[in-house]
């Protein structure tokens, strides 16, 4: 059976804005790009659904546009929540959806202080998300902060 | 509809020994401290459950009264892996739940034997959780080790 | 009722290739080691099955038989995609299913490209789980990287 023109163009703008199938033999649902979050360009996703939860890829405070790095600390450290959440948003998933954060930082001393500050900005008086900052000798391109967030997302049915 | 006083109570009791939802719209249950788990002062939580998982944020060894971290390394070593089970415990999940601990330690060659001996006073003869044991440039407070644990606890139906 | 004595030995030879139950009380099956997986020496398990997910532990490029680091950058990395895939397998998930790769090196200039080479190669043009890569001071034994792996592969009912 032949599908429509109409058709196969909405499914290929729909593609874009989806969770996909890792294969056909997988349940996993790869978290495709959106125009609110980073591309990425290297041999990851930025995320994907398992089910009820969703899992995604390491982020950093980069453009989503120019991929560079954000100028400024604080900056930098906002826009790496931003473009972990976008994800998420993505898969369906919020900020009050995230049930583990891991933070890593170059200089824990320096920039966990600026982690809760930021953190504060997005959520309030909380709850907040359970959490670990750790300390790492160096990050890809020389950045400050990268995260990890995991989150629970129930499908509606 | 008033509800009598010594209900309001029970209620106000119960709230801090039970997770709550982390918002209205979210599955995620943040677990609330107890009077065996450590109280977070900062922007995280000690816990979620999101269905039959649970998630532990970052635990170190630390007096869960004087927040101080507990004298003697493998007595701090101990305290973290107690600081993480009391806060796992509080969502109705035991050691035999656990399905991912990763430990960062601030020298894996002097602390990862530590970690070994700890682990069979608490789990015995096995069969142990995965682990990943590695090695951080430095954590919170110039502490020697932290865990991040995850469990699997299905919710009695 | 005794059970023949060829009943038992058929299982003790399945009990070596299946999960096993954490404990009576918990829902948790622990990967038990199988022809194609490492040996844990220590106290730890290869993986667990938790429900629908395969958590599997620290994997590193270590030959199954003799427990030594593979020789060769690129051999060694590639030994470590094959650990951990080899111990998703024996849960029942296999390279599409995965939802989580934390891969630890320790320099992330020199080992991520390695890093990409080898996951082009393992899983071509993609799509690729969402993943994260850390620099880290040291691993066990000296070795240059470690993988944490998480994975989803729901059991046919």
């Amino acid at each position: 059976m032949n599908r429509p023109l109409h058709a196969l163009l909405l499914a290929a703008v729909f593609a874009t804005a989806m969770p996909v199938a890792a294969s056909a033999e997988s349940a996993v649902k790869i978290i495709a790009p959106t125009d609110k979050t980073i591309t990425p360009s290297g041999t990851w996703s930025i995320g994907a659904r398992a089910g009820d939860f969703v899992f995604i890829g390491g982020m950093r405070g980069t453009d989503r546009v120019t991929g560079k790095m954000v100028d400024g600390d604080e900056a930098r450290v906002r826009r790496m929540f931003d473009n972990m959440l976008a994800a998420a948003e993505a898969a369906g998933a919020t900020k009050a959806d995230a049930v583990r954060l891991t933070v890593f930082v170059t200089d824990v001393a320096k920039y966990r202080p600026l982690v809760n500050k930021v953190q504060k900005d997005i959520w309030g008086d909380g709850p907040y998300p359970p959490r670990t900052v750790l300390q790492v000798p160096a990050l890809d391109q020389g950045d400050i902060a990268e995260i990890d967030g995991t989150f629970y997302a129930p499908v509606k049915k």
